[in-house]
Formats: C-alpha cells, sequence, structure tokens
C-alpha cells in the first residue's frame, strides 16, 4: 500500500511513552513506518503499552543514529517546526502538508520529521527539509505534544487518502521524478567544489553563500533530469578549470 | 470568548494522563472548558505532568458525578462513538462536528461527550446526544486513544474558528434558538405524561414508543419557541383528559 511509503521520523525522543503514542496513531490512520533517530529508551515497557494494538508499528520500527539514515532516500523531506526560522523555507499547514507526502509517496519514500519534546529540529536539520510545516494553534500556547501533532499530521493523511479527488490526480498525473536526499546532497557537494574551483567560494571561508544556494535550489525543487543537466554543467566548468590550470603550468 | 462555551465531557477517564493530555490538546485549540465524570483518579501527578503548560485547563476543570450536571444547559450535544449503535443517529465526521459546535457556541454552552478508554459512551449516554461523531480512520484498528481523539476535534474546532467564511456565517445568522438539554428533558417528560393520560402508553409497559419519539424529535431538532407551542399543544390535550375524567365521575 502506498502510504507505507511515507515515513514518521522522531529524534531523540525522551518520553517513551509518546513513542507508542505515536505509533497508535499511525496505525488508526494506515501508516507504519516509523523511523527513531537515537530514542531515549527503546524498546520500553512505557511504549508498548501506550502502543496497545499498534504494536507490530513498533516492532517493525527502524531505529537509526543519524538523520541521514532514515532520509537518505526520501525525495521529499518537510520538518515540523514551532517557529524558531533562522532560514526561512515555504511553510505549509497541517492539510497542505499531508496532501504533499501522499501526493508523492506513488513514487517512493516521502518523510516528514519530529524534533525532540520541548527542544524541536535543530536548524541544520531543517536545513534537509524542503518545506516546513506548523499545525494552526493559538498563539497563548501553540506547542503540541509530539504524539498529539503525529496524530493530526496522521489524521490529515487519512482524509487526503479518502479524498476521491486527490485520488485520481495521483492515478492520473505524469508525476515528476525528484531527486532523493542522497542525490541531492551529493549535488550541492559537486557545485561547491565546482565554484570552490572557480574561486567564488573559498574553502577555509565558506561563508554564507552556499546555505543561500542550497535554500534557492530547495525553492525551486529541481527534478531529477533537471539536476542531472546542471551535473553535466558543472562538469563541463570543472573541466575548463582543469585544462587552465595544466596550461598554467 | 465564544471557545470557552465548547465543552470537552470526559467520562470515567481511567488514565489520569488522559486527562492531562486533553487539557494540553485544548489549550493549544483555543479551549478551556473540561468536565470530568467520575475521572478514576483526579488530581493526579500523571495528568498535571502530561497537561505541561496547561495546568490551569486542569485546575479550573468541573468534577461531577452525572453525565447531566455536564449538559443540563447545553443545546448540543455530540457523542463521540465506535460504531456500535443500536440506535442510529445522524453521524458526523470530526470536521463536520467541530463545524456544528463552533457555529452554535455563540448562543450558549455546547459539549461533545467522551467515553471510557475502551468502552466508549453507553447507549443510553448516546440517547443523550442530538448527534454521533466519528473520526474516520482505517478499518484494521479504527480505535484512536481519547486524549488522542480530542486532539482531533480540538484542532478541528480551531480550524473553523480561524475559517473566515464559518465566522461571517456565524456573526451574519439570526440563529435559531434551540432548548438546553433540561428543557428537552421536561419536554418528553411532559409528552410521556399526555400520552399516557390518552392510553397510547400504558405506564408500567412503556415498550418502545417513547424511544422511537425521542429519536424523531431529535432528528428533528424543534426549536425552542417550537417546543413550547408543541407544550401548549399538549397542555390542551392534558386539560381535555383532565375534563372527560370529571366527567366520567
Amino acid at each position: 500500500m502506498k502510504l507505507d511509503n511515507i515515513r514518521i521520523v522522531m529524534d531523540q525522543t525522551f518520553h517513551p511513552g509518546n513513542i507508542g503514542a505515536a505509533a497508535r496513531a499511525m496505525k488508526n490512520m494506515g501508516l507504519s513506518s516509523l523511523y527513531l533517530i537515537n530514542p531515549k529508551s527503546f524498546p520500553d515497557d512505557e511504549a508498548s503499552s501506550r502502543a496497545a494494538g499498534a504494536l507490530d508499528v513498533l516492532e517493525s520500527a527502524h531505529v537509526v543514529s543519524t538523520l541521514e539514515e532514515a532520509i537518505n532516500d526520501c525525495s521529499l523531506v518537510i520538518g515540523t517546526s514551532a517557529r524558531s526560522r533562522t532560514y526561512p523555507r515555504p511553510v505549509l499547514n497541517a492539510k497542505e502538508s499531508a496532501e504533499k507526502l501522499f501526493n508523492e509517496c506513488e513514487q517512493g519514500p516521502v518523510a516528514i520529521l519530529f524534533g525532540r519534546e520541548r527542544m524541536g529540529l535543530t536548524s541544520q536539520q531543517l536545513e534537509a527539509c524542503q518545506y516546513h510545516t506548523e499545525i494552526p494553534a493559538h498563539p497563548d500556547y501553540p506547542i503540541l505534544n509530539v504524539s498529539a501533532a503525529i496524530q493530526i499530521f496522521c489524521y490529515e493523511i487519512w482524509q487526503a487518502n479518502n479524498n476521491t479527488a486527490l485520488k485520481a490526480e495521483q492515478a492520473s498525473n505524469i508525476k515528476a521524478s525528484y531527486p532523493t536526499y542522497k542525490e541531492t546532497q551529493s549535488f550541492y557537494q559537486h557545485l561547491e567544489e565546482t565554484l570552490t574551483d572557480t574561486n567564488f567560494l573559498f574553502k577555509n571561508h565558506k561563508g554564507e553563500a552556499m546555505t543561500r544556494l542550497k535554500r534557492l535550489i530547495n525553492r525551486i525543487r529541481p527534478e531529477q533530469k533537471e539536476v542531472r543537466m546542471i551535473r553535466g554543467a558543472l562538469n563541463s566548468i570543472q573541466d575548463v578549470v582543469k585544462h587552465q590550470k595544466t596550461e598554467d603550468k
């Protein structure tokens, strides 16, 4: 089933009860793919007890030690954020995120990231996301418990799944094919190398330029083919640089 | 604020943590009015810890010992149900219920009832509701944790509050005024007395007739004025019966 391609990724969860509650929320709404990055305690009785009838989701959860392991093969990564935004990205509401995840899960794995209780995601983790998302909430106390937030996203994903209009769109569209997280990182590295070769970037004084470029590229969301084309252009630049260096000798 | 008129009513909650999580879910979404019918343990440290920044909602919670105390002054009562329906009522989804609660909270208190963990509401409690509501969920495991369910309803209520179209409707409409739960009960009693007087009902063999009539009236949802008019008619019938009895003597 397509919904298995939608990953819930929880970073450094402190209270094991929240992992159990998340597993239950997922199963209630037809999801099954749970990734835990360095959970404080897992497996744990409190997690199993709160999971109730969703022990299977807990048992098949992937415990990993880096964000990359959780998202390397994902073409879409959405980060949940509670507003501190050093690096602004497009911000979706819960329903919009759910529809995006649902629409793209047909193609391959996609993920939504949840930070540690009280802390949320780090700026670096948010940088890894194409979109940020927020649950609309009362300004007096907008911070939801992490498993409650997961419940809302899973609910909206299930609503999207029940929305026949969205289903038809998913079925009929010839979809763009987006690079995975890993491919994107490799593209960034290629870009950085090339721009260092051309002396636009300086190896030991990177400054903000790469961050700005990544943000820009993220906003464009180039397709796999487009990334391949740009990398072709980068190769041609690198060839010129190499040739010049040879001539300079 | 209008949202204070929307009551979350939890019946016989077994795990105090669920009460705390409910309080947090409510405050996150701008709600504050929590009624607890015979909670197993309250106040309780586990409830306070799960409430986090919503201790004020817990502290102002009303602890009562009957459903009536929680809903007597409510003109709209919606019951959450996990499908066993001996007495079918119109079933709304979470979004529809939230919009109904939001639309009518302008006029006075309205309530949504949540049953005990694993048990749900009793048939008798469901009888007290004008509508039943269900959260759409995966058929393999559709039973949500009670505080997770409350989170979804509160989220949908906050969505309704942010929906400017609904807001305008709420502001501009000249609203029907509905009888409170207590007024409705008194109307039912009046009807039952009258139909017993006319020998349509028999005091010690009530049968299903009254239940069917209540269900019918619930479906019509008469306004306060209409109830008053019908009760006028009932009075006229009772007068005739009394007069006849006097003549028979």
